[in-house]
């Protein structure tokens, strides 16, 4: 069994390896009646597109998605969604030399011990390419939402990259979209171009924490005991290349607190139940309660850099491995706008699992 | 869709609420002709066992596992394996009063909002009793993996108590059952316990931090893209009550790394590749690698204080909410166990996957 | 990967051997705050017990169903429903002889084949008797479609054993339960049973066609492309032991009509469209009309008779096989309320798909 | 929910409407290693390509296919395969004026009443179009199995066409592929042409039923209960287009057989159990017993046809249908390659599943 598969209504399969003719997605399970277009689709993969700057890798790919199915006079029909999106600037040469090698810290190894067979060229279905896709799924997610929940927004910012953090004082929403680092400070930008600026010339790269919010999502979705809110978020946010931590509300340093700390008071406010505090990050038994869903993960390094590493081949010869052509040297960079999609997917299917379940009859308070 | 089942090879579907008249899980999917008893699941729920020592509630439960279904003259038959635990010791009157209220950073409310309807008793299905069911379906999975995966070794521990962390330099992993804390260091066990009697002294509760590794894992299993080894531990070990954060390998520090600190080198030894370091925790593009597979999590702490809290009842009147009855100061403890088992299930669960769709075929390095 | 789960919303997943301790059924994503309780079940079980009549299997069971969870003061919760039939009359001795032997047209020898390892006590879990557990999940499923769909009627009859066929003009509905044969023509049963009994005195059993209707089912129910509506009722029938042919509506006959006779012509009349034959069996493209729904299928005679057939055993050896014991001379008839349980599972497991996908929206006629 | 995914292990799912800019299929859990290209996927669409001869459709597409991703150098590498069949030859005008009106035993009105919307360009979604999708991915299945189970072979055929039957003791399997019909009788093709002729000239059209046969597959392969190969194969068939009955073996006549005729006797032959005959159609208890498994299901006429018939609009008003355009006087004939495809997936799928859960282990006897 591969996986290439997310989703339990709103059921997304990802296709296509870096350098391949295209890569998509097969969305299944999304309404009908939702008003879409490629343009709406669009604007989400231009945040993310390659070459935006130089803090991002140089390759030029215009990610002009194609919906192929499911869509007819602007509205979803229900049926399959497929999402595809051509890869026109593939430049296979700048990869043949990793065609033997093992990245350190890369799945090139894994995926060759696994299959016993890998698309070496630009990673294949490992690279970060793959998030492209995501992130066009995510976009007929948030169409949906913006009918079915049109009071959600979600919106995800940097706030660390290797040694520079977010200052939480200063923060702004509104600069998150006026620079390339998803920074909601706009004052720390040039600090941390410069800084990104001396890792690449340090032919090294970064890693990076992103956050995740999302506003307006209304109390009662999650599926417990497995598919809970932040079991979903967080097998979401793992799912994406090079994350390796995952954080819900307070996160690791809920482990530090009191219970008489962690517990999220509760009053009667004007539209009902009011909360003094959200260390729960807007949920509670698996179920969201109404306050903001906050989200945080961590991205490591790019692994491929310039500077040598000790490695082997596929012959078992050690080599030293540097890596040419065009990476970011912080992928994490562009895990804001890929996260934004996986949470949009999420909340989208668990408002329809429990469409299911429930109806969405809702349980009264006063 | 409610979602009780986990897995997907091996299929985990727990069942039970605190104080109905028992609990369990349905298991569909081992293989057959694994050799198991009720002893040798019982062993794994001893270790989690309410009433153990003054650190856990006071609860008395035998919890005695029953085999009810799928195995036959002391094996698995292939058919779906029924694993009950009956309740006996309940005393609902404990646990009237929490009827109308909703207990501050508890799934109370959500349940209620969600459902319209909740067992209140114990917590009902929300209560951490339900992971019983768990470590039973993890006997199960650790049978099936003594077999299939004879050099396989999981173990967890605790990392931190609230203020209390361990400290790495006296690590000893012999100690870890010697303890009511899984603490892997014999000598800070006193001051633990003399920390944690003051937190409940005050009628409080606290938070920890729990480390689980899985040693003897082949090179091979994950499946990309979407259920990865890492996507399906953190999803695993964020299901279980409490948990707001996972970490694999470097976890959220990752963020702060380069890549050159970050790449774990390679080298030639007598059995083939080596690895330098395990920032990775084991994997790699979802995939072990074969190096011990290292994942933390934080368990926030119990809610069930007896400090008065400020809250709502269902009326949607403020009420002060003081949680009598026998609850855990630090539930963290007793999810050691629990993560041991999800950690079986979700190995064998790969080991299955990975057997369906490669049969275990391997690329060979040299 | 064992397969003992049906269902996408509603989850049935069916555990037990014929002579282990218990049987049951493991019920998830039923909507809460239906009301049930075990005597409502109770009833469906009592219609398939065996021991009913000399018709029938002289195996005495009680098979009482107990609720263990997912229900609290007489609603369900939501929550996982786990349903227990105990085991009580099991004389075991009495099927001892064929622990080595394969009967004839059973299963007995295919899982020796695959699982290498089988209870054959009883023909433990390829038993019939694991449809109990089947009616007592369909028995959850009735009392929310009760709710959820109220004007929905189901029921099954027997249309053919061995060289009987139902009179289609003396049909009379209220018959059907008057008789243990679910015989709609109360005037054939005597004769019908005279036939039975013949096919018992000479060491020989008999198959069956059971038909089964749904009435009062809405329009724009079913799953295209691969979880239509005749496609799930196929597969549910299907999986019923035995059963070797399914057909909806005209079933194998279309095969001879022409696109004139096979169009179901539609009028406008008092209520909206008016179908003016049902040919479709109430479905068309996958999805509900609002028209009856109606599926027929055949099951195959008892392999276990008391007639001397040619076999092996497991140590390669030629035998005759003669199976002694309790065994229903036609198991169809104890197959027609395990058919009504199946289309009762999955009416309702499509309604919620179709209300998580559409919300229930209806496209308008006029 | 929707449901355009079939499979387990290997998951197909495909998307496209008729008359949208492409169709396909992905293909996740495909075995890695498996050579495969184009060219050997093109065999199977060529087979069931339109515009062959005046039998089938006018409609003239070369339904070309492309691998998008998961094939690297003539071998599956693991990761998603995605095929692609452009859409050439819509004239969408030829349909224009079934946009108001619903087709009699059509899927225009459920799905119009379903989704509220449809694409009503040459039946959208719900024409046999999609079943190009299926082939392609049963062109992967088949790679696969030619590795896996190399003595495997899948075969159909016509037996009925409207009043026409085959004559089975003139049986020619050699002559199958050598006329237009699928028939395995090559002296009663012209009779069945100019059956089928008289059919079309009378405005009118016809139904078929199919028969499929594997032979070579190993004993072992099913999942009980809800999984069983007949089970698989029976949704699998249901799912094809127009299909309202399927039948396994003795299929719908097993209900006349007595247990003595039904009993399908065995005795050690030079290769071990050796069955004197095949009632079972090759599966008992839902695994197959090594025999030729036998598959027949029944085709209903095309609806869209020249003859006018009475129904109604959106509207609400009645009217006369006139389907103009190019469509088969028998869709059966085409649905032979489509249900050869949809065996291959269903085997392949169980192999896979078989070998996840057992490894492959086999009981032994002798």
């Amino acid at each position: 069994m591969s996986f290439n598969t997310f989703g339990h209504q709103f059921r997304v399969t990802t296709w296509g390896e870096s350098h391949g003719p295209a890569l998509g997605a097969t969305v299944d399970g999304c309404p009908p009646g939702i008003e879409i277009d490629e343009a709406f689709i669009q604007q989400f993969l231009d945040r993310r597109r390659p070459g935006q700057s130089k803090e991002t890798t140089q390759r030029k790919e215009p990610d002009a998605v194609r919906i192929l199915s499911g869509v007819f006079e602007g509205k979803t029909t229900g049926t399959t969604i497929q999402l595809m999106i051509e890869n026109t600037d593939q430049r296979s040469k700048d990869y043949g030399e990793i065609a033997r090698q093992f990245r350190p810290g890369h799945a090139d190894i894994t995926y060759h011990q696994k299959y016993g067979i890998r698309d070496y060229r630009g990673g294949g279905r490992s690279s970060a390419r793959e998030t492209a896709a995501r992130v066009a799924a995510g976009g007929v997610a948030q169409a949906a939402l913006r009918q079915l929940v049109p009071d959600l927004q979600i919106y995800g910012y940097m706030v660390q990259m290797g040694a520079k953090h977010l200052d939480r004082a200063k923060f702004d929403r509104n600069a998150i979209l006026q620079n390339p680092f998803f920074l909601p400070d706009a004052e720390a930008v040039d600090e941390w171009a410069d800084y990104l600026a001396a890792i690449r010339k340090g032919q090294n790269s970064v890693g990076a924490a992103i956050e995740v919010v999302a506003e307006g999502c209304p109390a009662g979705l999650g599926a417990p005991i497995y598919a809970k809110m932040d079991t979903e978020l967080a097998a979401a946010m793992m799912s994406i290349n090079a994350v390796k931590g995952v954080e819900i509300g307070e996160g690791m340093a809920a482990a530090a607190l009191t219970g008489v700390e962690n517990a999220d008071e509760m009053v009667m406010g004007a539209d009902g139940v009011e909360y003094l505090s959200n260390r729960a990050g807007g949920i509670l038994g698996g179920i969201t309660t109404g306050q903001p869903i906050t989200v945080r993960f961590a991205v490591k390094p790019t692994s491929s850099i310039l500077t040598p590493r000790r490695s082997v081949n596929v012959a078992g010869e050690e080599v030293e491995v540097i890596t040419k052509g065009r990476h970011d040297p912080c992928v994490g960079i562009r895990a804001v706008p890929v996260a934004e999609a996986m949470m949009a997917c999420v909340i989208l299917d668990q408002f329809l699992m429990d469409r299911a379940q429930t109806g969405g009859i809702r349980g009264t308070i006063g």
